[in-house]
């Protein structure tokens, strides 16, 4: 009956092999050109379930993963990505969604999750999924909640500082999107950290992938990731960064 | 006179270690409070240098990190943050901005790095950031390029795959975000691989942010990365993800 309080969790971090990380991140560059050779399903496999250890947005994740294996439509998806060889060549492609509805029913999952825990999780925490989710992304009916929020927010921030919350679709995707783009960087870097490579593709037509995945009215493509073993000359040149200060700023 | 030609680039990927990035991704959590100590900073600036090393849409680079160190600034930061603890015990806070403007003067500079570089770049790569990126993420003088857009597209992608280009401030927005979270993913696993650890913050006063930074119109801020040592309890709780099969489809 009475579970132990989730405030005593304990999750001490384990040494870490920073050069190991710095050399995949060194060496993960967008790979154009694949050799025919397949990833072994195992580790394509684990490679999304790394994806999806990337932190998300108050949990809600919000991302989804289509791993397109079936002929026909993988040959499809490659011309819906304009053809280009990153795609044509990829032994995996993997279309990366942002779900800019899915947080209603994620919301009652983390209380069913509450309830069916171990661990007694704090009333705020509860009441967060039970209700705040509803003020902080929900539109309301007619956009009106959207519209109360932006008419609010400037004003309670004057006094105190007030949480930038979504007030629109636009607002919302681009809340789905960076859960989701957090998500696919895991993945290209767990491909690299496995001995494949990938390359992240946005020249795509959304309009034929959508229609090929049959995806809902609420999801945006994302990017579609390229993957298989790297081939000679599949790096299309040295990377190209602008200085550091352009870009880093300390202030 | 003669440069060789950037076709003849080589990049053979190096061995890599998948289980000590397995490591670092599974350490990774979110936490909500740190030690006192400061993390060093050559850490700090290694772990930004190895976010710009994520791939970037269109080699564009529309990201920005504004590492907050003055102590009346970080403390107003830490306030627009809603004071939550991973903000106020800090030792490092990072805000992530993404620019949906910089692409113009990106575009010039890409020109210029294929004039100044050792080899001879693809005359359609220059053709790409001389004119081709004003198509792709241009709106044109009042927003007549993106409605142009918005009618050709649709029309086009019934006979060939078109690429969906940005066609409104939203898009590019996303499209900017999109490149900035995946820099922002690279920061975190960087700090977990040094040995210390993040909080990624969407609960923050925009409006006092872009304040504080003095931001320009243009600039969206993505996230604000907390960072340091992590303090016990500072995570607060076991992992919750969904069923898999709720995010990875396979078709």
């Amino acid at each position: 009956m009475n579970k132990p309080s989730v405030k005593q969790w304990q999750e001490p971090a384990p040494d870490t092999d920073f050069d190991a990380f710095v050399t995949v991140v060194e060496s993960r560059r967008s790979v154009r050109k694949f050799e025919p050779e397949p990833i072994p399903d195992e580790i394509v496999e684990r490679c999304l379930d790394l994806a999806l250890l990337a932190p998300t947005s108050s949990n809600l994740q919000s991302w989804e993963f289509y791993r397109v294996v079936d002929p026909d439509k993988k040959q499809r998806l490659a011309e819906a990505c304009l053809s280009q060889p990153a795609a044509t060549t990829a032994a995996e492609l993997i279309v990366a969604v942002a779900r800019t509805d899915t947080w209603r029913e994620h919301s009652r999952k983390m209380v069913e999750v509450f309830d069916q825990s171990e661990w007694e999780w704090p009333k705020t925490m509860r009441a967060y999924y039970e209700m705040m989710t509803r003020i902080a992304y929900g539109l309301g009916p007619a956009r009106l909640g959207g519209a109360v929020k932006a008419v609010v927010e400037p004003v309670v921030s004057l006094f105190r500082a007030a949480p930038t919350l979504p007030k629109d679709e636009c607002d919302l995707k681009i809340w789905a999107v960076k859960t989701t783009a957090l998500a696919c960087e895991n993945l290209m870097l767990a491909f690299r950290a496995a001995g494949y490579d990938s390359c992240p593709m946005e020249g795509f037509d959304e309009r034929r992938i959508r229609k090929l995945l049959k995806l809902p009215k609420d999801a945006v493509v994302v990017m579609v990731v390229g993957a298989g073993k790297r081939a000679p000359g599949g790096v299309y040149g040295p990377r190209i960064r602008f200085e550091r200060d352009r870009f880093i700023h300390t202030v």
